[in-house]
C-alpha cells in the first residue's frame, strides 16, 4: 500500500542514491521521518498544500522548514519577483531593491542601524560571530549547548570533518540557566566577544522551550554591563513572532539579529542586522557571496515583508497554531494520549508524553497523518503560515483524530 | 559631467551609506573600481549588456563576476527556471530536477560518481574540506599562497574578526611550484587531507597564471601517491573553459571539484561533485541550508548546460576572448603602451606593464571604457559570455582604442 503510494517517490530516491551521497542530504534526508510514511520527493506547492511525485496532496505543516510564512507562490510576492526579473537579478553591481530592502528593515527592528544580506542562515550566523570579534577584539562567544546555528564548524551539530579547532573559542551553558551563563563571564574576565542565542530553544528531538522569565533580558544586562555583543539567531524564529525581531516579544533588543527563512517567503535569503556601535566592525569584516545581492530575493522579501504586515500574517498565525494546538490536546486526550504541546503557536510542536527517545509514537502519528493528507514532522517543530485558515486546521484536526485512535489501536 | 552621469547611483550610495556598512560590501564595494567612473547601482541586464539606474548602457565583461555564462536572461534557461517556478521551488522535500542534475553533471564529468548542491562558493570548498578531513581521518589542507577560496575563516583574505584557530590546520605553498608541495608532504607524512587548488591562479591585482607544466599532474601524481585528495575550485572558472570541469583543460582529473558561478546563468547554486572513493564520507559529514535543494536553480542549471553543449558556448567564449586580447594587444601596442593579456581567453584580464601597485593606468583606462559604455575591470579578471559576438567585441576594441589615447593624453 505505501509502496504504491510513493511509488515514484521511491524510484526517484532510488536513483538519487546512485548520485547523491544518502540519496537526499542534510535536513530533508528520509530518515528523518518515518520511512515508508512520506513522500521523498514534492513536484507542486501553493498557498498550504504541496504535492508529491505521485500526486498525493498534503496540509503542509513544514513551510519548507521555515521559508513559506505566507503560503507557497504567493501573488503578492509572486508579481513583485516577476516584475523585478524582468529587469536584473544577478550583476555585477546591486541593484535597488538593496538599498530599499536594507531601509525598510532597520525601519521595523527597534536597534537596527544597519542590515548585510547572505545566502545561508549559517553564513550570517559567522559573519555575527566575526563582527562581534572584530569590535570587541576578544575571541571567546557563549552559546547555549546543543543549539543549531547552521553548519559552519563552530556550530556543526556533527563534528565529522570538522577539526577540533574550530570550537575553540566557544563556551556552553544550559538554555535558561542564567546562573551558568554569569558563570562564564565570570571565570572569562573582559574575553567574552559574544553571546549568541535563539529567542526559544527549538531544537529538534525535544519539546520546545520558551525564555523563562528573566533569561533573554538577563543576558542583555550581562552584555551590557561587559561590552560583549548580543546576538539573537532568528533565523528559524523570525517574522512568525514579531516583526522587530522575536526577541521584541519578550521586550529584549539585541545588538544583531540574524534572519533568513521566512525573510523572502522561500527565495534564499538571509540578513544580519545591527546596531550603529557594531557598524565600522562591520564594514570592516570581508564577507560576501556571489549571489549576495541578487535583486529577485530582495524584492521578494520587500513584498514579504508588506504583505506581513498588511494582512496582520502574525496575529494570524498566532490564531491558527493555538487552534491546532488546542484541537490536538483535545483530541488526544479523548483518545488516551498525554502530549505536550511546545513553543510558540505559530511554530508548535507536539510531542507523546510517553514516548520513549526513537520517538515511535511520534513517528506512527505523523505517518499515519501523512497518509490522511497532512504533512506533520514526526520530532522537529512545524510552522504555520498565513494561507493556514480554519477550515485547513480544522481538517487537519480531523485527520489527526483519526490518526490518534489508529495509534490507540496499535498500542492497545 | 561624472557626477551627473551617475547622479542616481550616487544618491543610492548615500542612501545605502546610511543603512549598510560601507554602503555596498563584499567583491562589489565602489571602492574595488574607480570612484565616480562606474555606477554603483544597475537597473537593468540582457544579453551582454547592462543598464545602470541613471540609464548608461554598457557592454558588460563582469557578466556579474562569473555566473551570467550565456548572457543574462537567456530565454532557454528563463524559460525552464519560469516552467519550475510555476510547480514549485522551495519545499519540504527536493524535487525532480535535483536527481536530475546530478545525473547530468555525473554525466559530463570525469571521475564524478556523486553530487551535492549549496548556494555559496565558499559552502562547497568548505564542505570539500570537511569531507577530505572525514575521509582521511587527517586535518592538515595544502593551499596555494594568498589564493581566494571564498569567506570562511580558513581562507578569508582579510583576516579581521576570524581567529587564528580557523586556520590552524591549512599548509601553503606558491603557484606553480612543485617542490613546495613535495616539500609539505615530506615535512608531514600521512598528515595531508587535501590540495586545494584553483585550474588557473586568478587572482586580484596580479596577472592570472596558467600552470606550468607537469604542476596540476604533479599535484594529482602526489595525493594519489599519499592517499589525499585533491580538491578543484572551480567556482570561478568552471563551465568556461571545459564541459567536463576546468582541469581537464590539461588532463587532469581531480577527486572533488567545487563549482558556482556559472552553474546556473545567474540563480543561486553551487556544486561540489566527488567520486567512489569519497561517497561514505560525504554521507557522514553534515552540511546543509534551507534553500539547498530549491528547485528553479536547479532547473536552470539544467538548462543551462544543455544551452553550453547545444551552443558550443566554450568554443565561442574561447574565440571571442581571443579577438578581444588580440584587439587589445594591437591597439595598446599602437598607442606606445605595453600590456600584458593573461588567464585563459574566456576569462581574460589586461595589465599595463609599467602600471604601480595602484593599477593607475588600469583605472584610468577602465574610467574611460566605462564612460564609453564598456564595463572592465581595473584590477580583477573579466568573462566572456556567450552572448558575446563579434559586432560587441569591436564596438569594444573601439572604445579601447579611445580609452589608449586618452590616457596616452593623461601620461603625456
Amino acid at each position: 500500500m505505501s509502496q504504491s503510494r510513493y511509488q515514484r517517490s521511491d524510484e526517484l530516491l532510488g536513483r538519487a542514491e546512485r548520485v547523491i551521497p544518502g540519496g537526499i542530504y542534510g535536513h530533508q534526508n528520509p530518515r528523518f521521518l518515518t520511512p515508508g510514511a512520506f513522500p521523498c520527493f514534492l513536484a507542486e506547492a501553493e498557498g498550504c498544500r504541496v504535492r508529491d511525485v505521485d500526486g498525493n496532496s498534503f496540509i503542509d505543516f513544514m513551510c519548507g522548514y521555515g521559508p513559506i510564512v505566507l503560503g507557497y507562490r504567493h501573488p503578492r510576492v509572486e508579481e513583485a519577483a516577476q516584475r523585478q526579473r524582468r529587469l536584473c537579478d544577478t550583476m555585477n553591481q546591486p541593484g535597488e531593491p538593496l538599498v530599499e530592502l536594507a531601509e525598510r528593515l532597520v525601519s521595523i527592528t527597534p536597534g537596527a542601524d544597519w542590515s548585510l544580506f547572505g545566502k545561508n542562515g549559517s553564513d550570517v550566523c559567522t559573519w555575527a560571530l566575526a563582527i562581534a570579534r572584530a569590535a570587541t577584539g576578544r575571541e571567546l562567544v557563549a552559546m547555549v549547548d546543543d543549539t543549531y546555528h547552521g553548519v559552519h564548524g563552530w556550530c556543526n551539530h556533527v563534528q565529522t570533518g570538522f577539526p577540533d579547532g574550530d570550537r575553540s573559542g566557544i563556551a556552553t551553558f544550559a538554555w535558561n540557566d542564567l546562573g551558568a551563563l554569569e558563570g562564564i563571564f565570570a571565570d572569562n574576565p573582559s574575553r567574552l566577544a559574544a553571546v549568541i542565542i535563539t529567542p526559544f530553544r527549538h531544537e529538534a528531538l525535544e519539546d520546545s522551550q520558551l525564555p523563562a522569565t528573566g533569561f533573554l533580558e538577563g543576558i542583555r544586562a550581562l552584555c551590557t554591563k561587559h561590552g560583549t555583543a548580543m546576538i539573537v539567531d532568528d533565523v528559524r524564529a523570525g517574522f512568525r513572532l514579531h516583526i522587530g525581531g522575536s526577541t521584541q516579544c519578550w521586550r529584549v533588543t539585541p545588538d544583531m539579529i540574524c534572519y533568513s527563512k521566512a525573510l523572502a517567503n522561500g527565495y534564499p535569503l538571509s540578513a544580519l542586522l545591527g546596531g550603529e556601535a557594531l557598524r565600522t566592525a562591520a564594514r570592516e569584516v570581508f564577507v560576501t557571496g556571489t549571489f549576495y545581492t541578487q535583486s529577485v530575493p530582495l524584492a521578494a522579501a520587500l513584498a514579504t515583508v508588506d504583505e506581513l504586515e498588511a494582512c496582520d500574517a502574525i496575529g494570524h498565525m498566532k490564531r491558527m497554531g493555538t487552534r491546532l494546538g488546542e484541537g490536538l490536546l483535545e483530541r488526544a486526550s479523548a483518545a488516551g494520549f498525554a502530549v505536550t504541546i511546545s513553543g510558540p503557536p505559530s511554530i508548535p510542536f507536539m510531542t507523546f508524553d510517553q514516548d520513549g527517545e526513537r520517538f515511535e509514537r511520534s513517528r506512527v502519528f505523523a505517518g499515519t497523518c501523512a497518509k490522511g493528507g497532512v504533512f506533520l514532522h514526526p520530532y522537529h517543530n512545524w510552522f504555520i503560515s498565513a494561507a493556514h485558515d480554519e477550515t485547513t486546521i480544522d481538517a487537519t484536526l480531523e485527520v489527526a483524530e483519526q490518526a490518534f485512535a489508529e495509534l490507540r489501536e496499535t498500542k492497545a
